[in-house]
């Protein structure tokens, strides 16, 4: 099955954006024709400097490649080398009617929430049916906010189909299981909207007093305490072996353990969890041009693909 | 200087069309270096049949060659097969307020209508600015009504400079002399919209059996007539010669003349006047390989422009 996710380099990675959806998409490329894409193109309706989007799109690369992403299995690009895909947006843009677009969520709250919203975050959904339909996508792993998302494309491709015939491969959205709860460091759901993110790479010893200074309760050291519900052991999971849960799950309920302990345990756990990752990153970063030749053959590979579908497009739509 | 102009590939090309812009915008060819093209993405957002497009674009490629623009002089190309532009388009709309594109009137006139708008017609402004810049447009001549979108045009750029520094062209608009009235079949002005257009080109006899039905009054044929205002005079005006004109103004002042007779002129006075270009397009129709082959040599020239203001603005904006 071809399976096709996008992130957006809008900055860096962290623990729930890992645990919640990037180690699912690149599971995926094990039993399918992965094709995952850096959104450099929808990025630019919120990062508008040049150097930031530069530097973004390359961590990004090197985060994913040292996260497991595997080039020889799957088709790793940049979504603006691939310029079927714009011209694929037009197409699906003179058939959208407005009434779609205005009820997309990201567009609507932000109406809502009075700020000013542009054009490219009102038409991001065709773009982002482009990006879908350009590769004969099957799967599209979503998390359950972008369920509607794939539904506009569904309807752009139905609606493209009726008028000018048969085209595109409907895609079929699967939702991410919502998986391990990951809190950030106010104990809220992880999120970079709420300033609360560890990063999943980065200096350690940076990321290490941030842990440190995760918010917890006064409660005494001596008081016996759940282990369940509380976030900092909910941290702990994410990285723990079994046995080491359960240990520490001991630890709780007996009581004359702080939180401190915990602290310092999730740094260690962390760590050691990312330390290959944070290896193969550090060997990547020095050598810059073997990213950029995986990204470069991912685009041929992509465009090869594109192409046949914008083709077919554009013989259908009396451009050809 | 660069002169662009665009057409729609939405029809046959009338007597309006030709008097009102076409003839104007070829003449501009002789002192400038002149773009035109062929408006195909945005003809799709009103023909949404493949057959009658392909077929309306070359019938546009062979009215324009007929009608004298001359592929030594400028550049002429299909808007589709330049895709630098829609891949700016993107560029473009991640910056353009919704609040710019609520306002312009092909959008508002259409909604105001209660007619159903669709995200094609609402971003037209933009894709139309894309094509401006994409070729650093000196000049774009337009009707008056379409004054608005160059202003638009111009605040796109602008604010995309303001964001990622100078990168574009800024275009200034030449509004056409609005020339002579060329009323239609029923007196109005000559447009599509009103159902009362004469054909450039097309079956010769039925032309002039659309002449000899244009409504006129019902004084009698003895009794002396202004021939200011008459919409039949100001027909034959387009073709006749000044001496032509001066013996039909004549005419209709001494009386005893009746409208068949000025119809018959108009009629004998425009297959005239159109007869050299008809001959051209006849011959090129049958040599549709060297009307391809112009059209691909525009458009490897339009796109040489465009990759490289392309590349400015990628670079500008990160996304290389």
């Amino acid at each position: 099955m071809r399976v096709l996710s996008g992130i957006q380099p809008t900055g860096q990675l962290h623990w729930g954006n890992y645990f919640g959806a990037i180690r699912q998409y690149i599971d995926l490329q094990e039993s399918n024709d992965g094709f995952y894409f850096i959104a450099d193109l929808h990025a630019l309706t919120t990062v508008r400097s040049a150097d930031q989007l530069r530097a973004n799109t390359l961590d990004i690369a090197l985060d994913l490649l040292a996260l497991g992403l595997d080039p020889n299995q799957a088709t790793l690009f940049v979504q603006s080398h691939i310029p079927e895909v714009t011209e694929l947006t037009w197409l699906l843009m003179t058939g959208t009617p407005m009434g779609l677009l205005e009820r997309c969520h990201a567009y609507k709250d932000k109406k809502e929430k009075g700020l000013n919203a542009d054009a490219g975050l009102f038409t991001y959904p065709v773009l982002m049916a482009a990006d879908i339909l350009a590769y004969d996508s099957q799967i599209v792993p979503v998390g359950a906010d972008q369920v509607q998302h794939i539904e506009v494309c569904r309807d752009l491709a139905g609606s493209f189909h009726h008028t000018f015939g048969e085209t595109f491969v409907l895609p079929k959205a699967k939702t991410l299981d919502v998986g391990a709860r990951v809190p950030g460091t106010d104990g809220q759901k992880m999120s970079k909207s709420y300033d609360n993110t560890l990063p999943l790479f980065g200096d350690v010893k940076k990321i290490r007093k941030q842990i440190m200074r995760i918010v917890t309760d006064s409660r005494p050291v001596d008081e016996p305490k759940d282990p369940v519900g509380d976030h900092l052991f909910d941290l702990y999971q994410l990285f723990a072996s079994p046995d080491e849960i359960a240990a520490m799950a001991e630890k709780y309920r007996a009581g004359g353990f702080g939180y401190g302990e915990v602290k310092k345990a999730v740094a260690e756990a962390s760590e050691a969890y990312f330390a290959p990752a944070r290896e193969r990153r550090e060997e990547l970063a020095q050598d810059l041009d073997t990213v950029r030749d995986i990204l470069a053959a991912g685009a041929a590979r992509a465009r090869e693909v594109a192409g046949g579908v914008l083709d077919r497009a554009r013989s259908a739509a009396g451009l050809r």
